[in-house]
């Protein structure tokens, strides 16, 4: 691979992920940088792989900026992607795993993706698509010759290739969010975004080159957090796993080594409660978002020698943006005390502008930990647009800001605290459903005049989708009939929890009054988001 | 201050120092910033300092990239200006302090600067002056209302200023060094190379928002290999030093509880050997440059449960630029071989291009760690210039890299160490002297025909010059006279150790050999540095 790009000034390099891995090679080329079960990969044979790759893609016709597309559990090849493509020129699209079928056709055929690699498991998800366009390639996972994705890497070249990268704000990777509309938006990621976001991480969650970071995190969330480029970018080692069975987690943690890991509540909640559940020797560095942790979480996470770091971001900030950056002089605080501090999303990054929270006009709202007002972002750590949807994109940026649609108050202390959502979707176990997503598929069965989804509180999930439905005049269906029907049509854990039959409480325009069902679920509760 | 640049995209924020202070004073502003003796800022101190700072400057009539000296040691003033006179828009001239008054007068000339900034035992350099366009504030260092500085701040306003940086690669600082010239050259460094070296720093040694960095290193070296900024960044707390005393450090990194400090040897020699060394409780990260350690060095300073790290860098890269980074299963080596490891300078820091070892041609020597090339270097660790010098610059990038004028051989393993120079230049506890410039000096002697200066090694300085010189037919002068001469001429650091007088070895054209002389000094060592 070659940097020189004799063109550029002596004293600018254009930032990208892919000097982390030149680096980390010519550094430490004999260090393990990838375990997966029983094999080990130095960081100079990741290198050769992502070479390979990368130059198998060029060869198979990847033009600058050509989409490719990923749909694979936390592998070696998913990890290799982060790097590979870029390295070509491509723009990495790591595709949700818990999506169906149609969702996932939809995710190719609007990122107009030109290559497919897909894990064997996850075929049937593909197996009907249309795919003529779609050079395709899956991938056993087993790392033997004959698994077809290392036939793919082994006729690709060792040699280092040309780096294609004029600009460091070029795209890097396009990462799909449910947003609030019915289908998911693209969300690009720029290298020099990618770039700075894992330096970020680096500091925050303080990786160092004997880090062992576990891949709880999937990687098609916002790249892992970016944590597919910091991980390699400190020479720690990346310990993949296919499944997030909390045994094996509890396992892995012991046996690798495990310094730190990410993910929701729900995951960690998984974890605490898992019979293997046991004081861990040196501190692990557990990092949560998706949702505020509770007290109680955070007391288990503590007694079990976890270093609980609370951050908060979207996929269109790369992941975490914020941090709720502890204060020495709190730990004297009681303990109660200190965990409602910590659920707090607290301020920006190192790397991130601070973020604010503004009223209807773009004014900031008072710090009194009481007014709520729109969480806004933006700097290095904000993505460069709505991929092919420049009104989404304008609407998300209005007032040069980018609108998280989180609803937040601001403490006098300068963190924030989010409360509530403008932006009609449910968080549940750290993946984003759109409410109106949801409707849409329930509205098909041929009993239902009408239906409502909200969220509602769930102790393992954080959230989950409760639907409220009319059904036609004359017509019948149950519960679990209804459930059922939307499994054949969205990804399992969009489809409501519960269903309840009632008229709609509406204005006198007829707009359904989803608060009205919110109040009578939520309560009095202070924060109508779990 | 508004970083809000509302004419920038919503994903771009020019990166900036700036942003660090503003950000540290957002999360933590009652937290320790600096420490000066009894006295204690607080971020939110520190800030509003560096706010009216600011506000003085430009109602003084600062306009935007004028030149802002500063002729302090390591005193909050100074740490101050490192990001007042950025966000003034201004470019900070942080002079070396053990220069003499032609040298001061010189750059203060040279860089065109119209605001000095000077402590009051330094005065007397500076008083016979030409300082009529010069703005003088003198720095009592007593932070008491009557200090003349005290009084310049306290006229300021507290109100954000707009800021005037439009373009990361504008200027923020301009560094003098003593090159192959008899004059110093003014290096420039951006606000985008300072900002990603600060990130570099604290990957690279670790540090956090726990840690306390006590200011050994002079902030007028390369702004103290950006530490400045890096400690600013991470919300650490600068411990500020008059003068480095080594019991005062010692008593220092008891009472404050240091966790990093940084130093040429000279200084750590120093330091492990004061009466006052002894085991320090929690480990102390000592970041070494200027020469390579010696493994006796090397051996006391970990012994004393200090954890050593070796980088390596110029003035031209933002201070350290490579770094010898440790593989854990060197630690299973013999302590010699360790320390053997340990004198390399390594590799490039995470931030910067991958360094390389070149011949004439520009083509890499070979890795076997025998063929001697230069040291060239690239990126965004790199000066965007020689202040008023464009054919320097020309040269210093020749070939679109940087060229450092340190003569290399370059590992199996990838990594660099340093064996000799091109330049003509000695280091001297980790002070550059230009040997021209010693010889221009001495030369001007009336009993002295001509002159050659070498660097011979020194346990204490590492380096030291020495002259050797032919006197006039007839003429006569001692070795103390040539040397209480110079002492006139040049800061009294730069003067020659020894002076030896003889024969000059020459080749047939008449050009000196110093080669010649330096094989005498130096035998058959297999580095001509030290």
């Amino acid at each position: 691979m070659s940097h020189t790009k004799t063109e550029k000034p002596v004293y600018r390099t254009e930032l990208s992920p892919l000097s982390f891995l030149q680096r980390s090679a010519a550094v430490f080329p004999d260090k393990i940088a990838v375990v997966h079960g029983d094999r080990r990969y130095s960081y100079k044979n990741f290198e050769t792989r992502v070479i390979r790759l990368a130059s198998q893609l060029r060869k198979y016709g990847l033009e600058k900026h050509d989409r490719v597309a990923f749909l694979c559990p936390n592998i070696p090849a998913l990890l290799e992607a982060h790097f590979a493509v870029p390295m070509a020129g491509g723009i990495l699209v790591a595709i949700n795993t818990r999506l169906n079928s149609d969702e996932i056709g939809y995710i190719l055929e609007h990122s107009g993706s030109r290559f497919l690699f897909v894990d064997k498991e996850l075929f049937p998800l593909v197996d009907k698509l249309k795919k003529e366009d779609l050079h395709t390639v899956v991938v056993d996972d087993s790392g033997e010759p004959g698994d077809p994705f290392e036939i793919f890497i082994s006729e690709g070249s060792d040699e280092s290739i040309e780096i294609w990268l004029e600009d460091e704000e070029e795209p890097i990777a396009l990462n799909y969010t449910s947003g609030t509309t019915g289908r998911p938006k693209g969300v690009i990621y720029t290298h020099r975004g990618a770039y700075l976001n894992a330096l970020g991480e680096i500091i925050e969650t303080g990786l160092t080159n004997n880090s062992k970071y576990l891949w709880t995190l999937p990687m098609f969330h916002c790249n892992g957090w970016c944590f597919t480029w910091a991980v390699t970018a400190i020479a720690g080692t990346h310990i993949c796993l296919r499944k997030t069975e909390s045994s094996l987690i509890w396992e892995l943690i012991r046996k690798e080594g495990v310094t730190h890991f990410n993910g929701a509540p729900t995951l960690m909640v998984m974890l605490v409660n898992d019979p293997s559940a046991a004081l861990v020797q040196n501190p692990v560095t557990v990092t949560i978002a998706g949702a505020p942790p509770s007290p109680t979480l955070i007391n288990r996470i503590k007694s079990l020698n976890f270093n609980p770091v609370h951050v908060y971001g979207l996929t269109e900030t790369y992941g975490p943006t914020t941090i709720c950056e502890w204060h020495e002089e709190w730990n004297m605080l009681d303990a109660e005390l200190q965990s409602k501090l910590r659920a707090r999303q607290g301020q920006a990054y190192i790397i991130s502008d601070l973020v604010r929270v503004v009223n209807a006009n773009m004014e900031d709202v008072p710090k009194n930990g009481a007014v709520i007002g729109e969480v806004v972002i933006r700097g290095n750590n904000v993505m460069k647009e709505y991929f092919g949807l420049p009104e989404a994109t304008a609407t998300a940026f209005r007032g040069g800001w980018f609108h998280s649609g989180d609803l937040a108050v601001w403490h006098q202390d300068g963190y924030i605290e989010l409360r509530d959502r403008l932006k009609d979707i449910i968080i549940s176990g750290g993946e984003n459903i759109s409410t109106i997503e949801v409707e849409q598929a329930i509205v098909k069965h041929p009993a239902i005049l009408e239906c409502a989804v909200i969220a509602i509180p769930d102790e393992k999930w954080g959230e989950r989708p409760k639907a409220f439905v009319t059904l036609k005049r004359g017509a019948y269906a149950t519960e679990q009939e209804i459930i059922d029907f939307c499994r054949t049509q969205i990804a399992h854990f969009k489809c409501p929890a519960k269903v309840e039959f009632s008229e709609l409480p509406k204005t006198s325009t007829g707009k359904i009054q989803k608060y009205v069902l919110r109040a009578r679920e939520w309560g009095d509760k202070e924060k109508k988001i779990n």
